[in-house]
């Protein structure tokens, strides 16, 4: 991946779901992750109100700027970007049921870039039979 | 589930040792989420105290209202419920060992539900052998 | 583990590595989270700077002291490690590929004690083939 902005928002659900199929696995366990820490996968709606929402919330409790208020931006500007993905947490964990992503009415994987334009990888790991 | 409250603490540690008793399953993960993405699945101690301390805590963070301060609620009133979850989790894996969740003296699972009065499902998905 | 102090890093990537070079394991995946509900398990950078930004943003956020603040602390005075905990989350799940922890370039797994000066453990559990 390597996103145009900052921060932004991608719904990776049909990407896992082709890995899931190309398995061939029909019960067992996905596990979805960010490679890089100052990105998140996490699961919820697939709403741009709550999209901006969630924005709006990470801003107030972990600031882009100013940049100096955090020991790690010695060199960098990403500290920031390193706590947001804490709150939203780095990995999800799908149930697999009849080769399918067992999932709820609204469930959508997201992944969330912090930190972006720069490569970044997404690791899909999927174990069971 | 369908709790009579917008906001309720339900300790689901009896449903989930249930469930993998019925498995079999000696050596594994159990993974256990809500299917709802108003909702929380976590691991914490089971006093009443500490809960009252959370929902306060999640409050200042994430208030219910006014509901207008989020862009989610257009149509709805529950965005403070989508994002206490994402603060809280939506699942937890647990490693099973000769049979049993394999946990520290005070950890306990619990539903943790965020916009309640209506039906709600959680997934147990047990591996292993 | 017993941490002298009552917050405390330990980067804990050498003995999961260690772990899993034991089990043999080649494919699969690596559970690893406190046994206590006052400590964490998180992945991040392994940079003190960062750290000590941590440390920060906790404190603002489930400040420690005045102890009084929490109605949890009517007998215990660690409230704030219980929240702080939930925020950093419990576990981590990682990918196991040709024998090794599939990380990316920067990810640690760490140990977060927020409760120290007694003993605590952590677990470590490993499936696949």
């Amino acid at each position: 991946m390597n996103l145009p902005r900052r921060r932004m928002f991608v719904n990776i659900t049909p990407q896992v779901e082709d890995a899931l199929r190309e398995s061939g696995i029909r019960e067992g366990l996905v596990l979805c992750n960010a490679m890089h820490i100052t990105a998140s996968v996490f699961i919820n709606d697939d709403e741009c109100g709550l999209h901006s929402d969630f924005e709006a919330f990470l801003e107030r409790f972990a600031p882009e700027k100013p940049y100096e208020q955090y020991h790690h931006n010695g060199f960098e500007d990403n500290a920031d970007a390193h706590l947001k993905r804490q709150i939203m947490g780095r990995e999800v964990v799908v149930a697999v049921t009849n080769g399918r992503l067992d999932f709820g009415p609204w469930e959508q994987i997201f992944y969330y870039e912090f930190d972006g334009m720069r490569n970044k990888r997404l690791l899909i790991k999927i174990i069971g039979e």
